[in-house]
C-alpha cells in the first residue's frame, strides 16, 4: 500500500497495520475463485422477455489505423477519461435471446468457436452463457442477423462447420445478404480484411448453411413485438431492430456505436470497421437523437454488458447511462 | 407500437408490419424464463478475488422525508434525469465476500431472511446469491461489519435466528459497537426507527451472536491487504475500507453514499438515515475528492449492482463511471 496516499486518505501519519487476526488455528485455505458468474441478464418488454447473453470480450493495443480520422493518443487520452486500460481499446459482445409469442429468438451469434480458443477463453463465449442461461441451441425457432461481420454470424456454425441453431429458421437483411453474395462486390473487394470478410461468409452461408437462409425487408415485424429497423454505414445492409411489446420498448441498435466510450462520445470518429463511415456516422447522429428525444432504452451488442441505458447528449457527444441491474424479475 | 414515434425513427409514413413467419407448424412454445441470473460478479485485486454479491433492491415512493433539506419533487427531478423509476427512489444492496491470503471474509451481510419474505424477493437475496456464487457460509472465517444498521447486519442470522456464519469471527467498528450497546445512548434514542435500529442490533448481538464479536479499530489490517478507514458521519462508527494487493488497490466505501443518484450527484443532500448528516456530508467530499484525485476505483454497497466504478468531479457534484463488465477473469 502507497503510504503516502492512505496517510492521505486517513489525515494521519500513523500506519498502524497490526492484523487482529492472530489465532494459531490455521483453517485449510478457501481456494482462490477464479470462475466467473454466467454472463447473462435478462429483462422485460411488456410480455417479451429479453436475455442479454455475453459472448465477451477482446482488449487490444490502439493504433492509428484504429480511428481513421483521430491520432490514437488522442483516442488514448479520450478512453483514459473512461477509465479504460491505458494504450488499449475494450470491444464487448452480447448477442440477444427474445421470448415473444411463444418463439425463441436469437439476434446475432457472437465470434464462434475458433474466437474461444484464439483468446484463450475471453470471447466467443455465447453458446457457453446461452447454455448457463437455460437455453438449449436446438429450441431456437429463429435467429436473426443484423449484419455480417464475424462477430455477429461466427456462432451460427459449431466448432465443426455444421448448424449451431439446427431447427432455426435464420433470418437477414435482404440487402446484405445481396451485397455478400455477389460475386462483382467480392471480386472488388479491396484489402485483406474485407476480403477475409467475404471469404467468411461465404462459408458460413453457402458451406455452413447451404443458403438456406431467408431475407427480411426493414420496417418489417420479424418476430411478435420484434421489428426490423434500416441503419446503414456500418454495411451496406446494416439493421437495428424496435422491440415493442404493452409499453415497453427497446431500441436495439446492433452496431450504430460500437463502445460508447469512444463512439458515443465522439460520434465523429470514423472506425475502421464502418464500410461507409460517412454515412455510418449520419445514421449514429440519427439514431442517437431520437432515442435521446424519445428517452427510448438502447441495447447495444457493443456497449460492456448487460448493455441496457439511456442515452443523453452530452458537448459534442452522447453519454450512455446503463440500466441499473435488477437482481429479481 | 406508437406511430408517430416510429415515423420519426423511420423517416417513413409507411408501417408495412408483415410478419415473415408464416409457417403452419406450430412449435411447442418454449416457457417464458422469469428466474434472473445469479447476481454475483468477480475481480481481482492483485492476489485477492473480490466476489460482490447482490442482496437485491429495495424500490419506494419519495417523499419530503427521504432528504431532509430537498423537496421530493427536486429530487425527483433529478432521479428522472438519471432514468431512474418515476416518483421513485431505488435503493440496491450488494455485501463483498473477498478471498485473501487464505482467508475467507465477508464484509456485510444484506437485510437478512425476513427482508426475502417481506419484499416477495426482491431483497434479502445474499446468502442466496452467496451459495449461487459456489460459498458456503460455514466455509467463512472472517465477517467485516461496516456499521449497524438492518441492511448490513440482519443477514448475520438465519430465519431462525442462529448465526449465519457459525465458523466465523465477526468484527466489528470498536466505535460503532460503543455506541449501540451503551444503554444510556439506547435510553437517549429519539423517534420510532433509531429505537428500532437499538432493539434491532441488541436483538442480532446480544441474542443472535452472545455477544462474540471482536471490536476493531481504524487504520488496523483486519485481514491479509484489507485496512480499516474512519468515515463516520452516516453512523458514529461508520467504517470503509482499503483492499490492497500488488498493484490493485479499491475503496470499499460502505454507506458514504446511497445510491449515487442522487447522493453523489448531490453530495449536499441530507438523507433522513445520516445520523450525523453534516458530518456525513464532510466525510462524503473528504472522501470523493480523495477518490477522484487519485483516480481510485470504487466499491458501493448501495450502487447498483455491481457497484465497482470511478468516480469523476460533474458540476457541482461527482459521477460515478461504472466499470466494464468482464465475462471472464
Amino acid at each position: 500500500m502507497n503510504l503516502s496516499r492512505r496517510d492521505t486518505l486517513l489525515g494521519t501519519a500513523a500506519l498502524a497495520a497490526v492484523p487482529l487476526m492472530t489465532s494459531t488455528q490455521v483453517k485449510a485455505a478457501v481456494p482462490v475463485a477464479d470462475k466467473q458468474a454466467p454472463s447473462y441478464y435478462r429483462y422485460k418488454v411488456g410480455d417479451a422477455v429479453v436475455t442479454v447473453v455475453s459472448d465477451g470480450k477482446n482488449v487490444f493495443p490502439l493504433t492509428d489505423a484504429f480511428i481513421t480520422n483521430a491520432k490514437k493518443d488522442e483516442v488514448a487520452a479520450e478512453l483514459e477519461k473512461a477509465f479504460m486500460p491505458p494504450g488499449m481499446m475494450a470491444i464487448y459482445f452480447a448477442p440477444l435471446v427474445i421470448q415473444t409469442g411463444g418463439k425463441l429468438v436469437v439476434i446475432d451469434t457472437g465470434n464462434g468457436a475458433l474466437a474461444k480458443t484464439n483468446s484463450k477463453g475471453n470471447n466467443g463465449l455465447f453458446h457457453d452463457n446461452l447454455a448457463a442461461a437455460g437455453f438449449d441451441a436446438k429450441a431456437v425457432d429463429m435467429v436473426v442477423i443484423s449484419h455480417f461481420h464475424g462477430d455477429h454470424v461466427n456462432g451460427l456454425l459449431t466448432a465443426d462447420g455444421t448448424p449451431a441453431f439446427p431447427n432455426a429458421e435464420v433470418l437477414v437483411p435482404a440487402t446484405e445478404w445481396k451485397f455478400w453474395m455477389d460475386d462483382g462486390e467480392m471480386s472488388r473487394a479491396k484489402g485483406d480484411r474485407m476480403v477475409g470478410l467475404f471469404k467468411n461468409n461465404r462459408n458460413i452461408f453457402e458451406k455452413g448453411l447451404n443458403k438456406k437462409v431467408t431475407p427480411y425487408e426493414w420496417n418489417k415485424e420479424l418476430a411478435p413485438g420484434l421489428t426490423s429497423v434500416e441503419t446503414v454505414g456500418h454495411t451496406p445492409g446494416h439493421t437495428s431492430y424496435v422491440l415493442a411489446s404493452g409499453s415497453g420498448k427497446v431500441f436495439i441498435q446492433s452496431d450504430v456505436t460500437n463502445n460508447p466510450n469512444p463512439f458515443a462520445t465522439h460520434p465523429e470518429w470514423h472506425a475502421f470497421f464502418d464500410q461507409d463511415a460517412d454515412v455510418a456516422e449520419k445514421t449514429r447522429r440519427r439514431v442517437y437523437d431520437m432515442v435521446v428525444a424519445e428517452k427510448l432504452q438502447v441495447q447495444g451488442f457493443h456497449y460492456p454488458f448487460p448493455g441496457l441505458g439511456n442515452v443523453v447528449k452530452d458537448g459534442a457527444g452522447y453519454r450512455v447511462i446503463p440500466a441499473a441491474w435488477n437482481s429479481s424479475m
